[in-house]
């Protein structure tokens, strides 16, 4: 993958490259925000919550770290950088739960209105490609974006079960429901579902979460 | 580029794809520690200082921003890679400050006993392949690893320009040191070593660096 000179139309060119520096840098300002958007995970050690920009660099380095466990095939340079952009909108839209439904329902339209703004900072063609790049991700269409959209919740999973489920205790989680905002995992890899989902029967079994697994309909495959 | 499956040798196969993944997420779990190493670099909105883990997100993802700014035929993916991983070893080595040349001297030892340490809980294969991504980085030959370098120092340029050069104060920075220290930004790209060098004059003329200009023997190219 080269820095792209080659694709570049002579009506992108009349935009002079100083120009074009100075966007990119606009933009590079802006997204510093990242760093203040805190989420509902804690840090390993638990002092304090997780931001989103710490988070975004943990997977997008994981998808490095775990390449051997995509499937085969797997453009991993592609996910790593869907990783450092896939929580830009959260500057204006928020991080939302992953288990707050009504959060959610509310959350797509915000995102689209932050994506406009955010990208449209940079230059008309770095603009389109990097949105098209986080539709993807949120998409989940591609096996970079379902490979993505495993580690985006895996991270978590281990953030949880490595603090002694100090974030699912707090908010009343259940077996059922951590079961089936994991499940996503499966759409990608069966070896890391596999292993996430002895975490979470381990993470009931201590108390992590609230063991529904015998009490409630379990959630389908 | 590719997940790497066809690379593994028969010897590295026998470990099993199990122990090697939980290899991975125990290096995942302990590199979560860089998200409180603290840098010398404020936030952009001055509320505190940044961490070397946000930091790390924020260069990976520049050097995708400022792809077109690179030489051409840079391997922009290798070089967000590099940037994901090179301020690991700071999780036993701590962040040296840029302007601090006694604690430069010490680094190197630490660093490089850090990089053993840390890289040396993956598995064999990718922790040679990480460690010599990070001296790649470190000697700065390539021109991914130039490139890189460049931007690691743009990054926090662009910090200190933002807020009145509120760390150069603190710290008393002059001109001629912040263009000393900046001056590898031209190892890689001449335009971003003449935007960055206007914003160091710029920073003079506003008193965010002591201004020495013209008192002192200016640094030679």
């Amino acid at each position: 993958m080269t820095s792209g000179h080659a694709t570049l139309s002579a009506a992108i060119r009349s935009e002079s490259s100083l120009a074009r520096l100075e966007k990119r840098i606009a933009f590079l300002r802006e997204i510093d925000a990242l760093k203040s958007i805190l989420r509902r995970s804690y840090l390993m050690d638990t002092s304090r919550f997780e931001n989103s920009a710490e988070h975004s660099w943990h997977v997008s380095l994981m998808s490095w770290i775990l390449a051997e466990h995509a499937p085969a095939g797997t453009d991993i340079c592609a996910v790593a950088r869907m990783m450092l952009f896939h929580d830009i909108v959260e500057i204006d839209a928020g991080d939302t739960f992953i288990y707050d439904v009504a959060g959610t329902v509310e959350k797509a339209a915000k995102e689209q209105a932050a994506a406009t703004r955010i990208f449209g900072l940079l230059p008309e063609d770095q603009r389109d490609e990097l949105r098209a790049l986080w539709v993807e991700f949120e998409t989940g269409k591609t096996p970079e974006a379902r490979f993505a959209r495993a580690l985006d919740r895996l991270m978590p999973l281990l953030h949880n079960y490595h603090t002694d489920g100090k974030s699912w205790r707090e908010h009343g989680i259940r077996f059922t429901q951590a079961k089936q905002v994991n499940q996503v995992i499966a759409n990608s890899s069966s070896e890391l579902w596999e292993y996430a989902l002895a975490l979470l029967n381990d993470a009931a079994e201590k108390g992590f979460l609230i063991d529904d697994r015998h009490t409630a309909e379990d959630i389908p495959c």
